[in-house]
């Protein structure tokens, strides 16, 4: 926490408004820029968006934007008519406090789908948290905790960069736990940055490093109604960003979505295992991110890693329905340095250590290589379990 | 039991050969047609296939098939040419004992993926099984549990009806448990009928039947290397059946198929609930299929169901993001009987009297109503729980 870079101009508070009944629980997020920053999203594919997403939808990208206002313990999705109004609310909630247009705030909520917000609690929660924003790494943390819902942490990922000769900050947090697409997730992610940034750069940036990030994630292939990445570039930091620095930005910003993909997946609800699954050698990148889905989504994969059963035909069988073309011959597997399957044969191979490397690594890697092209794709996705069963047999009731 | 029909001029044997370490257990079933029989198959959709899969393609359909041997407790799935040469030496095996040609004999297996199969016990177990076919309810009884895998219970579905003035019976058997598609499943069924059918007729009723149940079950959406539907048609019971007798024929044989397919979602791999999910009013059939596929897919909503919480957002957006175009308010969304969602709008129920519908009901309904068509699907999953899990995360180790 003591080395997190904050992005100059951007101030943050986190605090529990009512939305949850724990009065211990942050549940409301707030975050400034201190002047009008470029912004940019990536949303959920879902047809069914939630409420905050249709706002921010409507609003990105922006030129001039203030503000994110963020609530957890309720998506404020499936709400119709009504949500809408409470998410565009929310905005002018904070926007008066501010002193700006309710159109330069964005707003996001997660949670359970389908219950209306408790407004008088969220309104007087957004009033409470500006007085109470500042620019230090524990206004971060309150913000990063406030936006959580089962996740067990919080996920934060920070780097500063030299471009142009001047110092540039990204900061990033994020959210996960379950309902994880890919194709985002009932994942919040926010970069923040005092780089100097068109909207129209951050949009490229944010989509393609989505791509390779949050949209390489699975934790149970359920996409979600309220994914939404943000990306805030307020130009406190210099002049504005092209050729080479743009490009290293972009590079850094990846990295940012990238740590904050993976910690998702390991902090997935009930994980014990985060599985990285490295594919190569389809005809495109696309085709290997389907076979890498493809594995990441089947509850046999799951639970095979978290009983340390290397159940490798799971593994193989799930690739062969995710609609790519091979022949078996052209498929060779490894688990951690394990071969198990060469050019469509079985391998021998040592059950019982294979067995102790699953049950003894937090980080399991899965290899499949193709010899079909140059396509790749590295996933990322995290055992089932009986906790992932238990958390959500009873979330709502 | 003592109300089956047995096609007449099918007799079965089912026994212990040795793949499975419990003597007690059978894993090896033949059944024999006394004539030659009209035979059609349906398959895995999965680019991975089971050897036995490939030598059932190969010889099918069949104008003059003998029998079908049948082994559990071992896929024979990505054992490359060995296992292909496997199974090719089965249906020699039993060939030779019944005096027929070895292209007249189809096989099945199920079981563990990626382990070559102890020939000399399935060689010994097939020329065993021989004498002991029979043509009564107990011997159809051992067959029907000699392929069981993690079943709990037999599957057996059988028909009578009298077609053209004669007297004609579908017996129908079935196993299914986990690694269920749809596209078929680690499932095989089976249809025998003392009916006389084309091969060419036999296909088109196999492809249409499965279409309507085997293709709507899911238990975790894992699409098997092994799925295979057999139908077999003896003539038996008198002259080929055409026009509306023909008709008959296939209603009963989609009611065999329905019930076996039921029976296997319903005793999926521990599997607490049957849920019944009706959709109706998207733009085609196959529309329908799809949204009803992704629902009985969420491992959110099945963990729900477990839990008996009516945490409906969760099959809202799981709606939301099968790929159907639709809007929040073409949908309208029942539990039982309760009224959930209506138009894009969230109705208020008394979640106390939900959640004790979906603890004291066996067999739970979800009904998807949309505004869009006249297309519809009816498709069956199970509830997702720690024996799920258990089973799973200890299957081959």
């Amino acid at each position: 926490m003591s080395d997190w870079h904050i992005a100059r101009g951007f101030r943050f508070a986190g605090l529990h408004c009512g939305i949850r009944p724990d009065p211990n629980r942050r549940d409301l997020a707030l975050m400034v820029s201190d002047v009008p920053a470029a912004a940019a999203g990536v949303f959920t594919q879902n047809r069914v968006r939630a409420a905050p997403v249709r706002v921010c939808q409507e609003r990105l990208p922006a030129a001039d934007l203030r503000g994110v206002v963020i609530c957890s313990g309720n998506a404020n999705a499936c709400t119709g008519q009504r949500g809408l109004d409470d998410a565009r609310h929310m905005t002018a909630v904070a926007a008066e406090a501010l002193g700006c247009r309710a159109e330069q705030v964005l707003v996001c909520s997660t949670g359970v789908i389908g219950r209306h917000l408790p407004m008088p609690q969220v309104e007087s929660g957004i009033r409470a948290a500006v007085p109470q924003l500042t620019a230090d790494t524990a206004a971060l943390d309150a913000a990063a905790r406030a936006i959580l819902t089962t996740d067990t942490r919080i996920k934060v990922s920070t780097q500063l960069l030299t471009l142009d000769g001047a110092e540039v900050r990204l900061t990033g947090f994020a959210k996960g736990a379950a309902m994880i697409g890919p194709n985002m997730a009932t994942m919040l992610a926010f970069v923040l940055t005092d780089a100097a940034v068109s909207p129209a750069g951050l949009v490229d940036i944010a989509r393609r490093a989505a791509a390779q990030t949050f949209n390489c994630v699975s934790v149970e292939g359920h996409t979600s109604t309220n994914d939404t990445l943000l990306v805030l570039a307020n130009g406190s930091a210099g002049q504005p960003l092209k050729g080479r620095s743009l490009t290293q930005f972009e590079e850094a910003a990846t990295v940012v979505c990238g740590d904050l993909a993976r910690a998702i997946a390991a902090d997935a609800e009930g994980a014990t295992h985060l599985i990285r699954i490295e594919v190569k050698g389809l005809r495109t990148d696309e085709e290997a991110r389907r076979v890498a889905r493809a594995v990441a989504d089947s509850a046999l994969v799951k639970t095979a890693i978290f009983g340390a059963d290397p159940n490798w035909g799971r593994i193989v069988s799930a690739v062969g329905y995710c609609g790519v073309e091979f022949e078996e011959e052209h498929l060779s597997l490894w688990l951690g340095d394990f071969p198990l399957y060469e050019s469509g044969t079985p391998q021998a191979f040592d059950s019982a250590a294979a067995s102790a490397y699953l049950k003894n690594t937090r980080d399991i890697s899965m290899r499949l290589r193709f010899t079909l092209g140059p396509g790749r794709c590295t996933f990322y996705t995290c055992d089932l379990g009986y906790e992932y069963v238990r958390l959500n047999a009873d979330y709502t009731t």
